[in-house]
């Protein structure tokens, strides 16, 4: 048994003042399956030089704009594998679509792209050149959440009638002038949608994810409650499943002393399901006349999915990086899976997800435009 | 100092095998501030008399109905002067109307009555009359609950933008055939909502007890997730406030596991407020820029409001029936203090509350049925 | 079926400034199991009369001391049946004797008295007389502790290993000039411990109610971290008990921010529980190789010892106040189960708890002096 | 700017089975700072061979015992500098001996050694060699670990009076034949202490580190439950320190139900801190007469030196192998710093606190030995 090579990975984006892109290598190193060669970092080749000298990348890699990173890693023989795209929104769908089509492997933050337009073409993009194409989801990486997930499969909750899930955030309460804010609140850099792009399509594909419920119809609010903001800073959409069930999705960033606080509650015909991403390591379990029950990560009466991607015995808490890092991880073993000629189905959202929350950004924007119930 | 006299208490419905009709009871008893002197307590003289004989009554003030009792004790010298109506809903607009017509004090459980014209014939009817009209809306008797009203009068949490307010309940996720669930899903005892009636109704008022807000618009999902049941088990709505502010109120009664799960979140400009009825000796306060504060019932940083409704030093918790009996302890002041010529604003919930609660309902079912926003 | 009589009761202690007394009489109220007909309220008689008249107690049965009131009320065809000693420590034993040797029923107060010689005189005082004497350990009237009892007994645990009890409190870490807390930290009103007397013996209890175990050796440590203060605020012990199993009792009124926090955890072979006072409708079950079950007041899965107990359904929280009074209706059913001649066992902590008590006191401050290990 | 150069890494022990060697791996390469480039990682040749392969290890330098991985990567120009020791504990002594003599830096695993004498020796040899020899006292590395640390220096608690360590397991509750259990159960591979050397040696420094307070007597009592078990599964020691503070630390691994439960409060004259391994991105800050303040990793009100230990923004958790690699890193910047001639204190802990573990266990286990208070 050796170990598997390590992937050649580039970043665009990600300089040393983003949050996220310490996040992406962070998460690309914990399981030792990437090797950093390549970087396109920052907006202006100065910046983009110097932070790529700090993160000990080769000079000759460290290139001045994402065009020149796509084009001089394609023929390197040791040229980069996947480009992660970390950049501010805006940026996701031409250099996506430039390094889908110079046969990159891609992982691309979230929202995914402005229009569905451009989601769509994106993932036609990847389905014609067999590349991957992740979306960082990360929320979908942690243990307890794939147990969850496992346990409506399995159909331990019976028949599902209801799902609520929250995203709470207070940052933005205020005015804001650090860049993370400036261009979350900016449309031409962020897309049409405020904190239902940013929070919404996390809560979307979670909600998704762990029941696999298809959403028929919605109904939206939209609020900014700062003067002059030009998106919205707090969203509640109503929910119509295909099967009957109902849900309720609100996301918020002016919820003053509210930090990360992503939670999701499912409810069937046989018990409940609650967890918190501030508190990830837990999953609450209530069944029909029973006393409720807490699901620890690594602790009694856990599944094989949570199993496979635990790295700690109980108690030993895993965090937000080791959910990260799970699906870096997992789009390493697709990649060289890939190599060897296999198909599998992927164990990471895909640009099919990715597609799913700007759908799901679009149908909000408009049902709040209406008043109105719509169509999903 | 002598102590007041303890006043003078019929109970109509509330015998035997009623949930609610014991607390009421315990309720009046806490404090020492009533005698229950009369009573018509079941829907037949014989299972009256019973519960009549089980609480000590005296036979001939044990009535075989209610119209009976109002009859029989409106000309004794010693004579109940306040009725508490714990019947199901369909009897509380006729007997709260006779019981007002005929002078008596009225302490009326929620949701008050099925129409809106029902609920304004009371309100007027008390008004003429002169009489106390309390509402049972029992969870704004919490400290906690004027700690955070207070807190909200005097500015601490700046302007208000959003409030949450979710009430869960997991016990008719199944058929139920006890009194308590026939009674609450059949449409001619419980009034034309299910959940929205019963939970909604104390959801709406907490929200509006602390925050004041006036409800501008809403819209609302009513649903019915067991098949055959008629009303509603399941409800949430979005609601615009005159100020700008926005509100999600949701309850639910097929949560499996979910007891009396009543919450509240409100948000402003300075700062955020949580509370939860089932640890309700805490209230979590977030202010602007500094760490989660933790207020507890009788703890330091608490005002006057709370102070005057609490019995117990910190950490020696209250709770259900406390607040309970706070509100009936309120009752009885004021009949004393109108016995006395003195006119005060109430300290409990009265009619208008109930009229309010009332309304809400009306403007839920509309907006339910029509799919669209409603003004309220 | 008629209800019970009430009983005739009076307090010898318990004016208007005490926090007990209050309690006591909220106790005694709320199921409706008593009257309050006499009391020696107060040291003085000024201020007896003074609260006898705020309590609505007859001028006549306001006594001047608690001499008067045994001597007044015994030979009144309607006398009190039961006193309640609610007054600073030192006065528990000669009120307490004279009270039995005048064939008062007692309700006193912990702890029970200063010296094991009063202990012991006070129990065979009261086996003589064949009277009631309850010792207010109230924390034993909480539901969750019956269930955790009741599951200890029918050994859902296994073979107990380990035991551990801690009273947190911290309103004792600044000088304090309250009448609560003067008496408190004087030996000649509290006896020769502190807060070993204080919470302490709730605690030794709690634990003795629950477990059953009898401590066979204790070591322990004493400490006063106020500057002049003659009695110890923190004291923690160590355990062995007869059958093997190992205990750790700390209790403490120096820890700032610590309101009333009692915990009990209990070890067996095949299982945990762990209980807070602060937090007492919820117990917490750890079971060999399974997660965590949570058992709520009212809830699913608990026994009958628990139901007996209990008055709301479950997620309408019970507390303090509904804890002591169970104390209150047990001793109220004893009494008139004697009257009919029925002897049964109590089931409310008598004065051999009591006296268990003061062995504990006394063995710790000899454990404590000595820095040794001491028999029980 | 550029990044530090990685420091060239081997493991003696860690092989794939063992749990800690994972962790590691995990902490070493999180940040970045490691290459691992040897190992010596098994009791077998064959097996070390193996997990070396896994690692994708250079065939040459796995080594089939650590004497000769001592002896081979010393005089290579690209030798291993620093050697991580996760053997079982009896091979820690003459381990960390042999790499000291030979001038390796190094990373041993807790409890140190088995005797003060060892200790002393290896004490001895790292000053003599003027290497890094870091113990891995992981849970010191936690940002809100040193949060409170920094309050309790900068005088926020005032003066300390006591301090509360507890940690928590209840995996060895029954009898376990995993390789895990099995080692720590015997004396020849875990020395002469249990529990308290493996929970017990944490807990000593956790609450050194974070206060400060030198212990100058103890009483201990130990315990094994399990029939036939040789060393402790459950202890408590007393504590009085040299200010005259108290102390209570109690560990134990035969607690059904407990995961990895460390906890920590420290008590002082003017506040109080409260914090929990498995809830560990909160410190709960009690002050006089204030209300409770929750204070998050990355949340408002924080210090520098959480700050400086601080990967994600709050509510974005971090855990336990982000805590792990934060000792790594210090230590890596400290072998650096070493080779540029600089000398500052170590902000990791070391050999010295390793040997104040060995110091600890031995003074309980005297104590626990002849049942009285022993001089530290």
């Amino acid at each position: 048994m050796t170990p598997p090579r390590p992937v050649r990975l580039a970043m665009v984006g990600g300089g040393l003042d983003a949050f996220i892109g310490a996040v992406h290598r962070h998460a690309a190193r914990l399981d030792g399956r990437y090797d950093l060669v390549a970087g396109a970092l920052s907006s202006t080749p100065e910046k983009s030089r110097a932070s790529g000298a700090a993160l000990g990348l080769s000079p000759e890699r460290v290139y001045g704009s994402w065009q020149e990173l796509v084009q001089g890693e394609r023929h390197r023989p040791d040229g980069a594998e996947v480009l992660s795209i970390v950049t501010p929104n805006h940026l996701h769908y031409p250099v996506a679509l430039a390094a889908v089509q110079a046969r990159y492997h891609v992982i691309c933050d979230k929202p995914l792209v402005h229009t569905l337009e451009q989601a769509q073409a994106l993932a036609d993009a990847a389905q014609r050149a067999g590349t991957v194409f992740a979306v960082t989801y990360n929320y979908s990486g942690y243990p307890l959440i794939r147990q969850a997930r496992e346990m409506v499969q399995t159909g331990q909750l019976g028949e599902l009638r209801k799902v609520v899930v929250e995203y709470h955030q207070g940052w933005l309460a205020t005015e804001q002038h650090s860049k993370q804010a400036v261009w979350r609140t900016d449309p031409r850099l962020s897309g049409p949608a405020g904190v239902l792009g940013d929070l919404g399509t996390h809560a979307e594909q979670l909600m998704r994810f762990v029941t696999g419920l298809e959403i028929d119809e919605l109904i939206a609010e939209l609020t900014h409650f700062l003067p002059g903001r030009a998106l919205d800073d707090d969203a509640t959409a109503l929910l119509r499943f295909r099967n009957g069930a109902r849900g309720v999705l609100t996301v918020s960033q002016i919820e003053i002393g509210r930090e990360n606080d992503l939670r999701l509650s499912v409810f069937g015909t046989q018990g409940s399901l609650h967890w918190r991403q501030e508190d990830p390591n837990r999953l609450l379990w209530d069944r029909l006349d029973a006393p409720q029950q807490v699901l620890t990560r690594g602790g009694p009466g856990l599944g094989q999915a949570a199993a496979s991607v635990t790295r700690l015995p109980s108690g030993h808490p895993e965090a937000f990086i080791e959910a990260f890092a799970t699906l870096y991880t997992a789009v390493a073993d697709d990649i060289l899976a890939r190599e060897q000629g296999q198909v599998r189905p992927p164990d990471y959202p895909t640009v099919r997800e990715g597609l799913e929350g700007v759908k799901f950004v679009d149908r909000a924007l408009k049902s709040a435009a209406s008043g109105r119930w719509v169509k999903f």
